[in-house]
């Protein structure tokens, strides 16, 4: 057995992987081998869905599949019938996990873990999760869920369903930019979570299942909601950086700044986050900005994307207790992805632990 | 960043815990400073519980209390509702962990990582699950739930409600062995994902979820199920025998035998629960036995617990569909005593993966 424990497994390696690299050497966030910047400014999120899953850019052909399986993907009446019977105060992420979960009893192919099998019904599980998330807040007051238009691109459907009114093509494309800066990132807890779950030969269901419930986590995809908290009720640029000063004076910790992989450095996905909600001519831009300088003089730390994506769908309109449903949604691709790759090849995940309790006790 | 990549983290530290320690070279398996076999011969599973979750045994009022909880422990008419409204057909284990996922919107308090008020909920949320497990069939047959009753033993309340008939005090005793050796096994796969997710600083609910998840895997606590089906399938020591050679010639993998940890020794639960089955007089024992000398002849292997728990969980009656979730019950009090340990000393999971994909793709 080892004899050095790294807490957390900070810096060991857990898996090989041919999805995605965080090259932190050269600030670059390598997706299936394309930058993932550059899919983020010229790609589709469907384009990405099929690199992802695939493994490659799809052809014309596939990307017409691709998009009529997000868009058509059936969700069952039942799914939705649960979710409302679900009290209105349960957390979102609480209510998504359990219809993901409630999802698998109506796919006759739900315990495959075979992974040819996987690949085929992704494109559809990422569509049920997309509506099942767009759908959270209808279900919450009691309205009928608005179902996807097959007219309409996935994106729009998405942002459409969930703000409740048409949307401008520029909206729709920044959130589509946003779904994509969201769809990979190497093994952050969520997708370490589905690959851990998965490694016991567990379907899509479970260890996606897994990684809704880690993205709720506070420390991991729940950053969105605590910045628009902050933003709120900073109201002013002059406001938050009275907050963040007072905040770290009590040596509390701010979101949506600063990575444990990235460390020190710029997330480059959050620079361009920033440059869509300066061309949305939001006006959180200058808090945002205000609140990036004061953290960068104080305590050197660099926004993460989270930080540019809260204001981001605020400035759309998304409804706040979506934002980590939306996370998950749009890296529903990058899990299934994992979740394939890690049955391809699969080795259970056993650690060991080291016991640090006591010995000898007798009844 | 480490050099060394160990597929599935075998031999690596992953956590230090006062919980439970696999002591390979003594065979031997420590519970909070106790055997777990001594824990199993003269311990109740209500004692095993106090130990777990508190840290030490129970005193008269502390155990009397837990008794209470475990038994009285409300399962809200929603839960019920929601089970029987997914497809009869579902898998179990997917049952049990859309109803543990739903279980969170009727506690208040749900979304705390507070150690102290997870540890106060714990016996609560043991009873609500043993409970669930236990009415299982009844809602997959659109029966009633029946509730435990306040006069019984929790262990038997339990076996009751699962076999429909009141139950024997040595079958009850039998069944709480089983308990307890299921209780806690330091960090297999089911463990090590709950304290994954709750490493996120998610709640007890997001954490078990995920560890039903990961126990549904047939590499998991799956294998009571294919144990029981072997038995059957072979129905004497002969058939039994026949059967395993010819799966052998095939390279199939037998069900129930080795262990990542235990490598070539003796499983020391197995052992015991062997020497129940012959206690009850089950004709399921020359069957096992045989099985267990043609294994050891040809692949020096052992049994392991999955191995004695199947026919023993026959031998009482139990439905087929339930031992997984039987042992996700068990083990309910090991995975709360890690999420509680977790969430004392937290420090986010968070481990990288070594990229081997291809680079410089441009669209």
């Amino acid at each position: 057995m080892q004899e050095h424990y790294r807490p957390g497994l900070e810096d060991v390696i857990a898996a090989e992987t041919q999805i995605s690299h965080l090259d932190v050497e050269r600030e670059e966030i390598i997706v299936r081998g394309y930058s993932l910047l550059e899919l983020i400014r010229a790609a589709s999120y469907v384009d990405v869905v099929g690199l992802l899953i695939d493994g490659h850019l799809p052809d014309a052909q596939r990307r017409q599949h691709l998009e009529q399986e997000l868009v058509q993907a059936p969700v069952p009446q039942a799914i939705y019938e649960i979710v409302a019977a679900l009290p209105p105060t349960m957390h979102a992420m609480d209510r998504l996990r359990t219809a993901i979960s409630a999802l698998a009893g109506f796919d006759p192919e739900a315990t495959t873990a075979d992974p040819e099998r996987e690949r085929a019904k992704a494109p559809r599980l990422i569509g049920q999760i997309a509506q099942i998330v767009a759908n959270l807040m209808n279900l919450a007051s009691a309205k009928p869920p608005a179902p996807f238009e097959s007219g309409r691109p996935f994106a729009e459907n998405f942002l459409r369903v969930m703000v409740g009114r048409e949307v401008t093509a520029k909206e729709v494309r920044a959130f589509e930019q946003a779904l994509i800066a969201y769809s990979e990132h190497e093994l952050p807890n969520s997708t370490f979570a589905a690959r851990v779950v998965a490694s016991t030969l567990s379907d899509v269901y479970g260890a996606l299942t897994a990684a809704v419930a880690s993205l709720k986590g506070p420390l991991h995809g729940g950053a969105t909601e605590a910045v628009i908290a902050m933003l709120q009720e900073a109201q002013t640029p002059e406001g938050l950086e009275g907050l963040i000063r007072a905040r770290l004076a009590r040596k509390e910790r701010i979101m949506g700044f600063g990575h444990r992989v990235y460390m020190r450095r710029t997330d480059p996905r959050a620079q361009l986050l920033k440059e869509i909600l300066r061309d949305l001519g939001s006006e959180l831009l200058p808090l945002c900005e205000r609140g990036e300088a004061v953290m960068r003089t104080e305590k050197g730390l660099y926004p993460n994307l989270d930080y540019y994506a809260a204001p981001l769908y605020s400035t759309l309109g998304i409804p706040q207790q979506l934002y980590t449903p939306i996370f998950f949604a749009a890296r529903s691709a990058g899990l299934l992805a994992h979740i394939i790759e890690q049955h391809r090849e699969n080795r259970l995940y056993r650690p060991r632990a080291r016991y640090i309790g006591p010995r000898g006790l007798t009844l």
